[in-house]
């Protein structure tokens, strides 16, 4: 063992149990990030109070005007937390007690902790989905921007990271808006789901004063109140839900991260990052290494891990509060702050980036990436089934490799040798811009249907 | 290496690369499953081609008869699969050849296995989230049936396994109640979600050919076709929607299922499996295991396993399909049927199991549980602020423990030590049955409030 | 959304693309912590680098007299780290040439960034496996007080949390010394494989400059340098395979947490948590949450997050380094740091914690928990066959049963209509203290037993 | 819902309770897989029951023979098997008792299912890691054949899937070699680790009968019993551990097939799979997908899936057996399976591969590859400091791109513009064959050393 890592062990622990306690038992060093929505669940809750007459006016008034007061200390990093007093709920109330005195000690009727970090977390969470949202959209009009650009340009569609068939930029571009978008979908329906009071539920099983839990509701933007007490303390689904959508979101920038990352690579050269997203070396200045997307393509793991760590805390948890659940913060903010970083800079990264329209047409050009086309051509004017028409284009492919040329490269000669009902006219499908301008079917990759898209997504997200 | 192990591995693989490869890519073995969605999806294509003037009605005839056959010969078992043939959809086309010629060799026309196999797995995945609402609503229905039973049989409330308020049987029922509804929502949402039809996306960049994707969609009860073809044949997000859902739904259970078996322990009594559920010893007659109770809580473990194996397989695949996501099924398939098994076991033990009213009655009166009552009565009929009022409460407990007695035990004239304002009204809110009474708050675990959510939740799921 | 959230996601992108960039990118604000192993590595560098004449040696002592400056001003918390300087080997290298001018630029002579940051890590691992040796060598410690104390403390063995035989305290306890021995092997293993040298790699493919790795290896503690250096550069196992050993442990941790929640229910009221390691409550100042066993359980649940995460992280990347490998650091930061808190909660709480031996004998006395050792002893005794003596003892535990007494309450005369043989002696294995001296196979629970491994492992941990 | 779907889930679940119990509870349909070691661990208890007197040697002999018997019906196919004994230990006896009658009720004497099985799935583990060891000593003579072959062929070595300097394919290689090595290591040590004997703990506590441990153990091929009853019938560490050095295993073949994926692109045409690991396209003959290596590169998946899975079933299980614990047993077949036909799988792909020579080198001779060997002569041979030769050599570099040409396509006249020191002598340097030779730092790309690591490694394999 180094000598400074036994040191800081020992520092660490040398104060004893009631370091140690303090160390895995106080959360304000991260759940004051919680304050916000804290005040505002306390200043529903005031109101409320003084609205069924629980307190008088005078004191909600006080009260209310205090927490004004803190979370502006807060705000402007005046406030000194302190672990001694575990967390952000604490802090405040001690604090707002300082700063308006007794009626301070009325805030807490008919209310818990158990409910209110549910409460404060809940919507923390319900903010991040609307962040989510708003990042995504981003996303999707940078992407729009690129298909617009590029509804014609053409480039190979892959399976297996070998070229199968010609496809458009702008339609490749599009498949990524569909997939945000539905990203933004789970968003919406998670939020719409969390979207329900638990503040009233108290410790766990309600409370005998006369509250109105159907006006902190209003007042916080919720739906309704939560109608089970044990639940509204015990649940934890919407940051699962959360961060379950937000681990798909994820794996969709892994995807797109990973296809930047080989596109910019010497061999393929189909884009060119800007400066902003890449990083160069002081020995190779021509080097641009795609560091931006290198680290989003990375980010799902964290995020999903943090999903993992969530789920494994909340497996075989009996109802209904169980400190367990202190746990579920610090995922969470993790998890949401690297999604929305991750977001902003894939935006930054597709608004910047520039096609390299040469290497893409060229490498859709080869390959014989119109076999297909060539295929649909002989069930389509000479009435071959399909399968036929497979082992035809097989033998002219052949062919073609035979004489190290590509389809359009051959003679009607030579392939008439093959089929003999092959006319000159087909030459029209093995050209590669004839070859995407054909396929019209809905969501094809025709150059109309991209602009169609487009078209479409532009009014969506306008 | 025992000689059986060495004799295993000899056998499976010394039969060389082709052995391996014929292990490591054919899929036949399980996607035979998907034989009724791959030829539905057949059946409505084949539909469609004829509508369209792309095969003629005859061709499309034969083929829908033969198809009809195929599935019959799988239904009764007399299909003969075979792993040379890879996959379910070449085994189909294969022996709808055979029984019909040359039309089978037109069917692919305008299709690939790319879109196929999109297809037949959307629609398994569909019918899998409509099997799962339907299970979670027997699941609520055999808790109602507890919850009714129970509906002010009086429990101790629990945070931190200890005991904290006293709550009502029917009330922790229904926590359950709300945690299904949300599997059910999300079940939803996912179904919804994911009912577009990738069918015509063909390859991945559609065709040429003049098909009528609306047709399809809509003969397969997809609400609208996918709007871009290479999306449609790279997303599998509905199988992982499903996943993530399937594994909030388990995470329940898991809490669900360790209560009952705390609940099952000589120590706390406070339910008895019936014997369907539960396995007892040759040797201890009067044992009864928690046996179907610990195997839904272990069931999180796969589907929430089968949630992480897909989500490492799809990240950072570049698009369209790759060979990777023939992964997809087999953790699909498993993470399933496991959770529709958990579901049948766990309505079943819910069903039949007896709780003992005395055992959670006794329970709830120990352990001061009443001390929240108290406080809160010395706040809303002396006035006290609610801080101050946890200190007197704080004072009367320690007293009662002093004497080894429960709160109602203590004389008022004991209690008015503590604070003078005492009145003998007092007694009402010390009782467990008073306490629960007076929690009206909505949601709240009073009798009357459980009962009101008892008579909603019947009318939901009639 | 609330204002603050949208404020502070205004905030943290308005300053746009660079602001991104730097805080996706920058890895100071974590790597910092990696000061003392980054340093003792260039000391290490620049003595081998004067030693085979690459640089003289009195830049070398410049150098290295600057290092011990930076690392002490790091120490003092005098170092202002630089964002702009991206991570902790600039920063050094940065204040270095401040220090000592033209040298500093000599000392990166033969080395990289991707081997520098690989021996970093690389020793702040290896110094996290001697931290969770120590602290596990702890905890065993505590466990075996606990032991000790009692070896003959008769408590109820568990299967399916039902009773099944009775058992002792210590050997109890003894199985946890076992677990967290499997673990201390582990990380021991861990550390042995990681011990090689990644030093002298270079950027990926070695040096020109006739470098001694052995030299510096030797210096760094290391076994000896790895000897291929793409691998040298690409490798992160040591930090997965610390994640996997850690994720085991606080598996382990997970479920003594679990038991100590349980045992300190009302219920069970088998062990009582001293104050330190528990919180009270305002109102119920008998209450005693098991808070610290709470979070001590839910600890998996990052640390194995973060053995996702980087598993997630690592999948598919192809060689040698890519930046998505800077994401391993803060998650195992954040699992390490957690293990180890978790290990002190726990070696503290064991250590203060007081079992009630009384509720330990009376739960195993019930139950019929000598039902095995009865049919053992009509095998035994009587010479029955094992499976005929299950079906004597079930038609006695029957008999018990139904006259409401325990084994030992029936009569020699009651046992002999079941079975004729059986004699008087069978009183003597019918009692728990009887029964768990019996058990005298090795391993077994036997007090005697259990004493022989106490005095076996307090030899280990002397 | 599809009819289909319906018709099956009511099939399945229409026969009521005791059907779902089945089939939530009867292992036998997987465990019968465990049906070599539950015998062979029966053997050994029997012949130690007699040895010790506990039975007879008559009784024993029945016994062993009779288990032979069962063994070999089991083997040719002959045994039936039945889900109502529930799994491999009941079906084993019961078929035991109707071979040899009366002994086989003796068998069990001092050993319980809880045991019993521990000591079967062990011993089943601890064979696959025989099997990964032999797997991976192929897979790397495989890739030994490869570097041999290839130990100067020069190709671009990679980061952040840039070229950043030449290497050698033997190099490259040799890194995997390394990868796999460690591999090997990390099973051996989990197999050493996990060869102790759960023989004996009986249910939990031991057994008050005169058994011998240590003769089972060494029967059985252990090193040792384990020394805790209750810690041996609670341990699932051994399946964990093997899962956890499978998922890092199947880690390191992701990074290589992901590799190999992107070599056999038409952009990179680094290596050419044989038709074996590969599919071809009717259509398209020219077309060879890599589905092997996506295949095996998505085995990381479910392998790490069934880690998970495992770990979350055991998080916060109470000692000693629950039947959560059953769910072992499927997650670690699949994993190893899986694993076992990956390695197969690689292992024949990379036999069979053929590396592009020309592409390799051409693509090595690119991007400016040898910049740092310029900067290193600039340090060696005029003494700069590191930092002013990278900025001496990014201007040169800078020079050659303005130019279009590469480094050595400068003239010296061009070089000295830029730095008046610089000699002819530097192009000796700048050829992508002087750069790899020049490397010659332990563990270095040089062909020299990469042909002493062969030579090394073929030793050790031989």
């Amino acid at each position: 063992m180094t000598k400074s890592a036994n040191t800081m062990w020992g520092g660490r622990f040398a104060a004893g149990p009631d370091a140690i306690m303090e160390a895995i038992n106080a959360s304000i060093g991260y759940d004051q990030r919680l304050a916000p929505q804290d005040i505002a669940g306390s200043i529903a809750h005031a109101t409320m109070l003084a609205a069924t007459g629980i307190i008088t006016d005078t004191d909600a008034a006080a009260i209310k005007e205090g927490l004004v007061t803190v979370l502006s200390e807060i705000e402007t990093g005046k406030f000194a937390f302190s672990a001694a007093l575990e967390d952000i709920h604490m802090n405040v109330e001690s604090r707002l007690k300082e700063i308006v005195g007794e009626p301070a000690g009325r805030l807490h009727t008919a209310r818990s902790r158990n409910d209110q970090v549910a409460v404060d977390f809940r919507l923390w969470v319900r903010d991040q989905c609307d962040l989510a949202d708003a990042a995504l959209a981003g996303l999707q009009k940078a992407l729009l921007g690129q298909a617009e650009a590029g509804a014609d340009w053409v480039m190979p569609g892959f399976t297996h990271l070998q070229t199968a068939q010609p496809v458009t930029w702008g339609h490749h571009m599009l498949a990524y808006v569909e997939m945000f978008a539905r990203d933004r979908s789970r968003f919406a329906d998670a939020r719409k789901r969390m979207n329900t009071s638990p503040l009233g539920a108290a410790a766990l099983a309600g409370t005998s004063f006369p509250i109105d839990r159907e006006m902190t509701a209003k007042e916080l933007g919720f739906d309704r109140p939560m109608t089970n007490s044990l639940d509204a303390v015990s649940d934890r689904d919407f940051a699962l839900e959360f961060l379950a959508a937000s681990s798909i979101c994820a794996m969709h920038l892994s995807r797109m991260a990973e296809e930047l990352v080989i596109w910019s690579s010497a061999q393929f050269r189909f884009v060119k990052m800007s400066d902003k997203w890449s990083t160069g070396s002081s020995i190779m200045p021509q080097k641009r290494n795609p560091d931006a997307a290198e680290l989003i393509r990375a980010k799902i793991g964290r995020i999903f891990g943090a999903n993992v760590a969530l789920m494994t805390v909340m497996k075989g948890l009996p109802l209904t509060y169980s400190k367990d659940m202190q746990e579920d913060k610090e995922q969470t903010f993790d998890a949401a702050d690297n999604l929305m970083l991750a977001l902003a800079a894939m935006t930054g990264m597709v608004g910047d980036m520039t096609a390299n329209r040469e290497s893409l047409k060229q490498a859709a050009s080869s390959g014989f990436s119109t076999a297909t086309d060539l295929a649909d051509w002989l069930v389509r004017e000479l009435g071959l089934p399909f399968r036929d028409a497979h082992h035809v284009t097989g033998s002219l492919v052949a062919m073609a490799e035979g004489k190290d040329c590509d389809l359009p490269d051959l003679t009607l000669a030579d392939m008439q040798t093959v089929h003999a009902g092959i006319r000159a006219d087909v030459f029209d499908v093995l050209g590669v811009e004839n070859s995407v301008a054909s396929r019209m079917s809905l969501g094809g990759t025709a150059p109309a249907q991209v602009r169609a898209q487009v078209a479409h997504w532009k009014k969506v997200l306008e």
